[in-house]
């Protein structure tokens, strides 16, 4: 994609570590030239613009100081380390960014032997950095360097506290770099955010630190006052880091994080102490382009944009409303008439529509910061306190939530709604975030209600179901838009348990759950081409509770019952029904995903790969129709 | 239980706001008779001691200034909340703490108004308690004060820190008392840990920091030093509580956990300053009973004892050794074997039978703390460096860890073995403690390989065979004793995905997994009583990969499979078992644990209640066989 000689620095090195031997001007340039690049790609393929134009200088630094991939260099999440694949020798092939078969958004141990850890989910890499660098002083381990880069955001997932926990007990030789860009993906949440916050607008802090160190040896008897004092000063100058201080690390900063020889002398050091050290590197997201600059948080994961002036590429028409969109106004107008609902949200205000809330209803929303298990557990709170809290979050990520679901939502029963974004293949971010176990990991649980909506209308009827049911509930819909159906102004009652028959046929009953009603929809067409007659087409809308009595009677007239669904294939919708009918005497085909971890790409493309397009289902259906026919004539 | 007369002033007690109203004589001897209660149930029922024993004058304190249940008093894993249950009217029914129909060992929102939440899991009490101090001051909230109390060992959750970082940040007004007994379960780990155990030494902090306001006040020209030094004198008084300042925490302490009045005072205090604060309490686990204070570890879950001495009373002969024992000692010797076994646990060292790895191998063992998440990452670290680590944690606490499993481990196919402990029903500890879900969020997770032993002899096999697979290995086994097999001094390998033939019969196919195998051997013969012919007896050893070839073999020629395991029964091992023989005609019914949420009591009794007992599981495979020759006749 990169014309040649328009990157010659890049170009020109063979190996990350040849970076240690330019000159500073040199390196100046190697971070245009990274800049350059990545905005050129990104512009073309989306992706995470700002966080990684804000890592360049700290990139180059750290392969300045360490030699990957016999020295560990980890970025949290990953998203910020376009800079670090153009470094590790993939500038070639890097126009591929995030297309089908092309190079991952993210890290990823396959692409490269520089990518450490994979991770698309915050957090994780001081967990990781700890096993690597207790492993390196092992007998038998490689007494090599291990350095993690995390972002401020990160930095409020429980997770990275442990870690510290553990290296700050361990004494374990590392060095963490806190990528403090004030922002995680909208704005930063929580009481360390804040405590980083002043230390960024405090610019005077060397000056005032260096005016007591001279006042203090210019007082009279202060030697008398012994060491307290100077301990009590030396705590005042770390104070922005007393947290690390108390788990354990040796606190260093802030440090200009586009200062490259700074941050080098940082990290030498860092890791010439043989310690626990942390490095607080104040970045600013988007740095040298102006447009992520000033719109941090469209630029976050920006969708394909004019470089000349950072303006999103529309396509010809408005696309249709996403089920996001849809369901964050369908929740604003349930605030609006029940004062009970709160919104409870994991730094994902706009991902998952919950920013309206937050602009209608500011004191009814809680973004708790990356901490889905907190989120839950606050939520648990609220629930007993008599509030309706809707907890919005991806498939994905609630699996970080999985024990407060069982532990505390549902054991003690209460009223906390899930509302899963992201349900199924999410596209272009890849295997990290699709949501295709969240009905594996919720079915087995008691006094669940678990439900998915055929398309929009129904998904507004959903949560107002939701509200009303006592107890816990999820409901989960797919990233992007839906079958575009309009947009109730009155939501409905569901009844609980209770599927549609959207088509009457025979022979075969397609079972439709949430995306799978379209699916099912539109291989019906096919299967009844193929089998000779149109099939009955059935809208579950639940998995639990199943309505069991559709189903005996699906049963009982048709050879053959078909679960359609977009979640894996084994303990998902299809499973549950099989239960069910397993003292009838149906037969029940189940399709589902694969049991393998779906690379990234455009959803409809996955979705075909995985054989849930309309004629692969169709096929299926007809072969396992013709077996049945085969093995018993006609019923 | 207890004799009249014996607790006067507990049975005076009609609200436990009382005791706002009693002399500080008066506290003093209803601590007493709060310990001798404690200590006279527990000896006969067994329970959580030590824990208990250290918080009854925080528990006087708190009931002193708050008014339950209309303020809210919140316990963290709910086993150091004897006392309280005592002082909120339950000591009628004290006797029958943790026996079946009686009391929980835990706190429990159906068993009094004034347990406002369940829990058996740690570090959920801060997030509870910040969504219900935001709800009281909402529009339509209570206005109500709320307190949690966490314990040191409880610290180490993450979701902790998650609940303090979104306090702080909000300013919500509540107090969390941080119960500092320098142990959690075993002893504590961690850097925090490390700092609270400095603050316990060091007895002299109180005095140092009165010397210092003294010393300052008297230094010439200290005004002019002006307001930098003040701050950073304030900054050392507060270093052991640095961490909770930077949360936006007032951080108060630390302060005598026996002293009622001091205690007070400080709660008094913190409610009134309506905003997040942090009453660092030292406690001494076991205080008052010399058996207990001595003896930490064993009292923690303490089996019944001679309340006299304090040991425990023996059963007549020797119990055989437990599958935890089995799987430690098997540990040990495969780390002899093989330098790359490393063990994991978290906050569990024998609990898990890691305690023999520590003493063989203690550079080898990493406990991680209550920190399930960052534990099964930390092993990814290893993992990647190529080490082979196994975790060993229990069912119901891995679920913490789901999605660094799905994220981390499985994603990136990496070799993490998870040795889990207390798979199935636990027992005593009740609901928040059985481990019946693992199979269900775990057997869709694309590479996983996932086991359960029959016996103590297969477990050892297991171990070995987990560490010689390539990519991620889970097997599960119960709590207790197994069925008493030969313990093997040469572990084998077990051919990957197959299943054993136990006993060859005809009509129908037992098929069992883990415990269920046992179950089935004893349902078997009375089985062939009911229906005529002996049954097969299987034990599928493999839940992933299934052996779908065997299951097709049984298909063909027994009129029913039946599929036997103590897990849920829905999205369990019966589930795959249908999911795998879908497009067979075989007929299958799955039998495992139902849904609803099982109460605590003794395992067997339990496991009879949910229809897992040898005459239950016979007669549900007379019913059904009948049912099939009814249908069909005999093939």
């Amino acid at each position: 994609m990169a014309p040649e000689r328009r990157f010659p620095i890049l170009e020109a090195l063979t190996d990350p570590h040849d970076v240690a031997s330019l000159s500073p001007d040199a390196l100046q340039r190697l971070a245009a030239e990274m800049r350059d690049a990545i905005i050129a790609t990104v512009s073309e393929t989306g992706g995470h613009l700002g966080a990684s134009l804000g890592t360049v200088e700290l990139t180059i630094a750290l392969h300045c100081e360490l030699q990957s991939p016999r020295d560990k260099i980890l970025w949290d999440v990953g998203h910020q380390a376009y800079g670090h694949k153009l470094l590790t020798g993939r500038l070639p092939e890097f126009g591929t960014l995030r297309q089908h078969g092309g190079m991952s958004g993210f890290l990823r141990r396959e692409e490269s032997p520089h990518d450490v850890m994979g991770a698309g989910h915050a957090s994780t890499s001081v967990s990781y950095g700890v096993g690597l660098a207790e492993a390196a002083r092992m007998p038998g381990g490689g007494g090599n360097h291990v350095a993690c880069v995390i972002g401020d955001g990160a930095m409020t997932g429980g997770m990275a506290y442990e870690g510290l926990n553990q290296a700050g007990a361990l004494g374990t030789p590392m060095v963490v770099v806190l990528n403090d860009n004030g922002m995680s993906i909208s704005e930063n949440v929580g009481a360390l955010a804040r405590m980083f916050q002043k230390a960024r607008v405090d610019s005077t802090i060397t000056r005032v630190r260096e005016e007591m160190e001279r006042g203090l040896a210019r007082l009279p008897g202060a030697e008398a006052v012994g060491t307290h004092l100077r301990d009590a000063t030396k705590a005042l100058w770390f104070q922005h880091g007393a947290l690390f201080e108390s788990l354990g690390f040796a606190y260093v900063g802030p440090i200009d994080g586009h200062d490259i020889e700074a941050l080098r002398r940082a990290i030498r050091t860092g890791i010439e102490r043989q310690r626990p050290v942390l490095i607080h590197a104040q970045t600013v997201k988007g740095k040298g382009y102006d447009p992520a600059e000033s719109d941090v948080e469209h630029m976050h994961g920006a969708t394909p944009f004019d470089p000349a002036c950072g303006t999103a590429r529309k396509p010809a028409t408005p696309p249709p409303p996403t089920y996001t969109e849809v369901f964050g106004q369908a929740l604003v107008r349930e605030a609006e008439a029940d004062p009970r609902v709160i919104a409870v949200t994991a730094a994902m205000l706009k991902g998952t529509g919950t920013n309206h809330m937050r602009d209608r209803f500011p004191e009814r929303t809680y973004d708790v910061g990356i901490a889905e298990q907190h989120g839950v557990v606050f939520a648990c709170g609220l629930a007993i306190a008599g509030f309706k809290p809707v907890c919005a979050m991806y498939s994905t990520f609630l699996q970080r939530a999985f024990d407060p679901i069982v532990h505390d939502v549902a054991l003690q029963n209460l009223n906390v709604v899930f509302a899963i974004d992201r349900g199924g293949l999410v596209g272009d971010d890849g295997p990290t975030h699709h949501g295709v176990f969240d009905l594996a990991y919720l079915r087995a649980v008691p006094n669940m209600t678990i439900m998915a909506p055929k398309d929009e209308a129904e998904l507004v009827h959903m949560l107002h179901t939701a509200l009303a049911i006592d107890g816990p509930v999820a409901f989960r819909y797919p990233r992007g838009a839906g079958p575009g159906a309009e947009v109730p102004q009155t939501p409905e009652l569901l009844p609980v348990g209770r599927g549609e028959v959207l088509e009457r046929g025979e022979g075969v009953a397609l079972v439709g759950y949430g995306h799978g009603v379209g699916l099912a929809l539109q291989a019906a067409e096919l299967v009844a081409d193929r089998v000779g007659v149109a099939p009955t087409v059935v809208n579950a809308r639940f998995c639990k509770p199943l309505d069991t009595e559709l189903l005996h009677r699906l049963a009982a007239d048709h050879e053959l019952i078909v679960t359609v669904e977009d979640h894996a294939a084994l303990a998902g919708f299809g499973g549950a029904v099989l239960e069910a009918l397993q003292h009838s005497p149906a037969r029940v085909l189940t399709l589902g995903l694969p049991d393998r971890f779906i690379d990234h790409g455009k959803r409809d493309l996955l979705l075909a790969e995985a054989g849930l397009d309309p004629s692969t289902v169709a096929d299926a259906v007809a072969r396992a129709f013709h077996r049945e026919q085969a093995a018993h004539g006609t019923r």
